[in-house]
């Protein structure tokens, strides 16, 4: 999905560092283990440019039908599946789908199918599938609902525990964010023993700002996009942690994840529905299908260095959904990726990265 | 759907009258003037006793895009699409849906189809559609998901303004009350020149009490149902209005038809998922899609008799949905319909009803 | 507080019998091991009719500074302190204490008091103090506030495991319940060898309704009250318990018990201030403030009897809240007691109850 | 409370702009038309640095009980008196208070004794006071609860529609924010014809970011606070405005409020009580004491320059609330005042201010 190799993929290869904690391997969602990350991409320029994104809690099996979750919905201007159960429950059933926002409920519906499917669910008569969807339908013709099953099973069975194609995949592929071509980005730190990844689908509007320094999409020089203003949008935002936490303690883990929107630059616009789901990996006992109580506990008093992790790796996903996309030619305009040589430009400018020694090349 | 035309079909018809406010022409949710309902009913017995229920809004129509909505979820076990928009912007954009629990992203989907293809949406790219679905994976074979999206639309399609039909159609053809069949029901009561109707799905358990008097299953005789426990349910209400009233109004109107579930017997069981929505169909100027704000207003201090018609309205339309549901030989077990003369043989013998003078039939 | 010690004083006294579960040993939120309670009552006829009464967890302690807890509002008209923390941690940090409505603040700046003057509690420098209100304004002088800290001290103070007083006691001296005089009731149930307990201040409006049969205030012969509409009630319910739940589980408990306010016939009035607060005593590991993760744990799927008994227990206690209370005469009316013989000929009447024998007395 | 006359208070006075729309008048709160602020400021040193805010709105008046409210809670570990009222009715009826947490009930407690005294409340047997707190338990010894009816009082009588003072006053008096001295501060801006305004108690951790530049507490060379770390503390925001917006709308406006703390660099920690509290006063008509209906409306659609107006006002408030605020040896500990040569010279390094041409003086 890059553009041809050369172009760096994500903030730390441009030299941009979120925060002081250390990163897991991959810098990625799927450094939580036992987590795995699946695209599908729907492309058929300039038509269609959509598609699925899977986020495969492989703790989910016959002998545990649930894993502790929390939501939090900083603007519910969208269409979250499944989001009354989570609250009540505080649990998740199934895998995690981000796709478009017409076609979140066939995705539900293919989610269903690939869980009735599985091993131990031949009994299984009930079931929440959780679908968060971004709007699309400046870059792609979503009216199209172009989201097949085949679509969502290959993104289901694909999903893998290396690091995530970032950028123009999945759920990304026809976003746009702070006036640049967003995407799908991930991030995660490592603090207290344990692992935060998030996995963001950036598609809201704002002033890009990193590290601080805002980055105006008409600095470009030429119009970023020329799609004009989005007429639906969303942050989806997903959370995963190795770290024991309940459901009320993830619900708050979640709503940092959307405070940490401000930090890229978003305005929180009316029309975007910003959603974070946070889920913990290791919560519920073999046995308890909606407990969300796990073994070892953490104190609400500890939780801090969790919410920092939370916050820069948001941040950070952010980022690399943005700076890893690429320009695309869509379906009613064009978005242009955000050049990495402006952002280097100004990041200098200001003092947040050193200037280059001579004869070291500009980006 | 009806025994076969002698089987008195509502609590009116039996003498059985709840509360003192005056209903509305058809006692039903269609006396809300401009609301409309329509059932696809899908019966291939005993394996398939599933449909659709849907509840439409006249006044969603290209000038007025939305219609203030109110939502209480009284046990959030259940997969009510479209919850968190309508919590943001206290509106609905579209008809209300019923349906089965796994077919409701599929009736989503088709709802989506549906209101695309209306007049005035040819260039939507956003919509929230709303479903609610409970749980018939007793009597019907609900891993099949029957419900196709021709179903959907010969709901939508079919919807009227005259008295709906009740007790074994639509949404509630697979549905199990209280030891009892369950179903839809409907009523509505007038009140300080306005309507209150209430449209239930009835699918939960406890102990069908009438008026004060329970009725418990094993009283009938023989088991009432043959079908176990449910392995989750639902109990879906709606409840529409003329009164003007804004969305946090709505929501307030909306929790009393949960309570309302207390009257008939419910014992809100943890598998339920007991939710209600309210609309209000004068609310939304012409030019405002996500407006709740009507002309006319309504003060706080005034909601007392309105809240007193839904609890009322909704109380009676549970009656109906049994009272009117018909024994059903399903898919993993028989759910008996509530027998008639022994309801009244049991309001008589507390007085609620007086005793049949000679000569009268029994029921 | 009773009339003269021929007044039976509780429902199961008069063979009113709640739902089919046991009571613990003194039918009463006291049967929880561990929680006491204690009431301050201020009488200086006609005009004052008020008091404190405080729900005395022993598990708070210098070891375990909190203790799960789930909160319902059912209607939010009402002054309850502390809420927002209760949500947000899960847990009470103090005492419950329940007043009047204009003296729940001063309340809850005593309870600060007795916290800060406790064994290791010398360095405490945050503290959220829940105290719940209900309007005695008919029946009290409420503008004057009367209630001061020595009275809070001396309710937490004498505090004890016995059965506790109900009827016009503490904080339901003066209030009006359903046409006649409230009060404060109790009652407990054992469940899946756990206790349950509730404790309520009745203090709203409706149609007293005993096991299903209505008794209208105007049924007994002569106005129940002279006090005229309340201006402004509540009614708040503790519910107490041993069994290990976490703060999502008890506010589940929480809403159940609210619900069961429509068993006994409450309208659910728009200025009745209905809210339910439900805590776990053995929940808390002596290190945590603010955990909510008890150490042995239920399933959701388990919860089903848990809900059962809180049902009950509420019913129960607010049947006891009536039937225990005693004609006052009061600041700006009068409210009369709920005579037991109309009550007793009614459930007759019904059949609820059996025709006394011959020689038995009435009641 | 200024240094000395000589300290440049606000962010403004040193070139400091948040974004781009203009401010009002005072660039302050009060220039909402109607809306009045008074501080009573308890200093004792270095025992005691306390004290009270009042955010008074003329438009609460015999003739209009109610205003529009909307609440967001962003973490609730505090003790906000109110809350579920506000939620309920969408409303508040007294003016607003700002205290110490420790002082928050005796500060209700006043403030109902302010209202009922008032004309028009003869007969007010109930009142929803809004008190706000913050932990000040640093610099002052809050276990004494200093604060008395009298402050209140006089913060209330004393409240002025001129630039009210920032910095060391009223409820800011004692708080420490960012590693530094925090405060009260103030701004607004005018939007589409309506002024939006905004006063906060800044009181939490994380970095301080001016303008996207971090500047560290420990940029400064010495030790900012000898404090150590606030063991609780909280972050009250209120806004008000002119613009005609209802409850459910105000509620996203206070939900704008607390994401533009993360602009200013806050953490989010755990401990910190974090509100808004967004009211509108043109909105009740003369008859309603709970109403949200004003008379002209805003459609949802239309509130983003609204929200944007919000989260920069509320950026600068933060700002100026450390400022103006001034070092202050206090009961455990001292904090520092940020440096505004330390702010400049930053500011200037990364471009944002332009650099002094020659003769200017630094600061």
């Amino acid at each position: 999905m890059s553009d041809n190799g050369q172009r760096p993929r994500r903030a730390r290869d441009l030299g941009i560092v979120v925060g002081t904690l250390p990163t897991g391997r991959h810098n990625a969602l799927t450094d939580v283990p036992g987590v795995r990350v699946g695209h599908t991409t729907i492309v058929d320029a300039p038509r269609l440019h959509t598609g699925v994104t899977a986020i495969v809690p492989d703790a989910l099996d016959p002998d545990r039908r649930s894993l502790p979750c929390g939501l939090f919905v900083g603007n519910g201007f969208g269409k979250l599946v499944g989001a009354t159960q989570v609250a009540e429950l505080g649990a998740i059933e199934t895998p995690i789908l981000l796709t478009a926002t017409l076609s979140a409920f066939r995705a539900a519906d293919a989610l269903v199918t690939h869980v009735l499917a599985r091993p131990g669910h031949e009994e299984t008569r009930t079931l929440n599938p959780v679908v968060g969807e971004t709007n699309d339908g400046r870059l792609s013709d979503i009216r199209a609902r172009p989201v097949a099953e085949s679509h969502v099973l290959a993104a289901l069975d694909g999903a893998t525990s290396g690091p995530p194609d970032e950028g123009c995949v999945g759920a990304g592929t026809g976003t746009m964010a702070l006036g640049f071509k967003g995407g799908v980005g991930t991030s995660s730190r490592l603090v207290e023993g344990w692992t935060v990844g998030a996995l963001v689908q950036s598609n809201f509007s704002g002033t890009l700002t990193v590290c601080g320094v805002p980055i105006p999409a008409d600095a470009a020089g030429e119009p970023a996009t020329s799609a004009g203003e989005p007429d639906g949008n969303s942050c989806m935002i997903v959370v995963a942690t190795d770290a024991p936490l309940d459901a009320r303690q993830l619900g708050r883990v979640a709503r940092r994840a959307v405070f940490a929107m401000a930090r890229v630059g978003s305005d929180f616009a009316g029309g975007s529905g910003d959603y974070a789901l946070a889920f913990s990996t290791p919560g519920a006992p073999p046995s308890g299908t909606t407990s969300d109580l796990p073994a070892r506990r953490v104190d609400d008093r500890d939780l801090d260095p969790v919410f920092a992790a939370t916050m820069d790796a948001v941040e950070e996903a952010l980022l690399n959904s943005l700076l890893t996309a690429t320009t695309t030619v869509g379906h009613r305009g064009t978005a242009l990726a955000v050049p990495h040589d402006l952002v280097l430009r100004r990041l200098r400018a200001a003092g947040v990265l050193p200037q280059p020694s001579a004869g070291t090349p500009a980006s």
